[in-house]
């Protein structure tokens, strides 16, 4: 906080830059894009969340435009190569790779607590301001990988034939980030509070392993 | 088309309402409430939507609030409702009352093809127009006797006993609904495009009856 008033002061001149405002003003970005949308987040209430001044997020980012690509770069696809790292050492078994998908997507919900706001407002809403980049440069070598790994699975016997490689990306998506960004509306219909994260991946692997009945 | 230029004429005078005139407005409405929110919707962009002046939409509803409303009551209890009886009919066993509800939600998106994005936009994101409506009064009869149900199924072990009954029905938004919402970036990203409805279904119904391996 110190150094956003002493930013403050500074201004109107040039800010002086620091690498900590810079990456205190990508987090707050994320957050008010998590809550509010791009569309309706200003570069002056990023600044406020950061507690820097508007002409330091200029200085750094240039216009909102460049600083979403820089949230792109620099906080969505290094999140999205820590799960791409985690799924790739899990090895051939198929079971210890789905258990991979679900345990790694539960962790980088908790390390970035605005991941599940922010994909269903930029990316699963018509329209949104993340789509196209999920599209083309977040999604495809995680969600092609696993497609291709499932694929194998199939053709060597170990992934039910009913199954389709690709359709089990969506699954594992349905059955993770989802329940992730809907919990506050599913905690409450259900009276659901009780129900932790470890209660979650505990029935997620349950039923990716069996299916619902007893056999 | 003919009614409504037929009410344009009419004004500035009072609209001589007529039921159909009443019914492509709430179609209209949700067509607008899906494709940019209901927030961003005005009652004029509705009104164009349905071809009638702005003096009908306020003749049958008031304000938008109201509007929004008689949306709920009208067009998503309806929907909801017509689930539930499809889930109540599909009787006591348990492959047969899941198979009731992904198929249920799959002819559902059908019927109703704005239901996805509407769902995604108004619920799923904070601060949705329509989320207290979904918890308080769309979701509880629906949600809640799935979960009873599964509760007996798990207590009599037809239902796995690492399988929490209300996390199920989070599950199976998670592979019916979600998957629906989410078509238009799966398809793109997966290169998807020859996965129809039967596939997904075909999918869904094999995964929950075995999970992902052969036996």
């Amino acid at each position: 906080m110190g150094q956003s008033v002493a930013a403050r002061r500074r201004a109107p001149g040039r800010p002086v830059g620091n690498a900590n405002q810079r990456e205190r003003a990508l987090d707050a970005a994320l957050a008010c894009f998590a809550k509010a949308g791009v569309a309706a987040t200003s570069l002056r209430a990023i600044a406020v969340e950061a507690g820097v001044t508007p002409a330091v997020l200029h200085y750094y980012f240039g216009d909102k435009p460049q600083l979403l690509e820089a949230v792109v770069d620099e906080r969505l696809l290094p999140a999205s190569a820590a799960l791409r790292v985690q799924v790739a050492s899990a090895g051939e078994n198929l079971a210890a790779l789905v258990a991979a998908v679900v345990n790694g997507v539960g962790q980088l919900v908790v390390a970035h607590p605005w991941l599940p706001a922010l994909w269903v407002r930029e990316v699963l809403c018509e329209g949104g301001a993340l789509r196209e980049a999920m599209i083309g440069r977040i999604g495809p070598l995680l969600a092609q990988g696993l497609a291709q790994r499932f694929a194998a699975a199939r053709r060597s016997g170990d992934l039910h034939a009913d199954l389709d490689p690709r359709l089990l990306v969506v699954s594992l998506v349905g059955l993770t980030l989802f329940p992730a960004a809907g919990a506050p509306v599913w905690r409450r219909m259900l009276g659901a509070g009780d129900i932790d994260a470890q209660a979650l991946r505990k029935h997620t692997l349950a039923l990716l392993a069996h299916g619902i009945g007893q056999r």
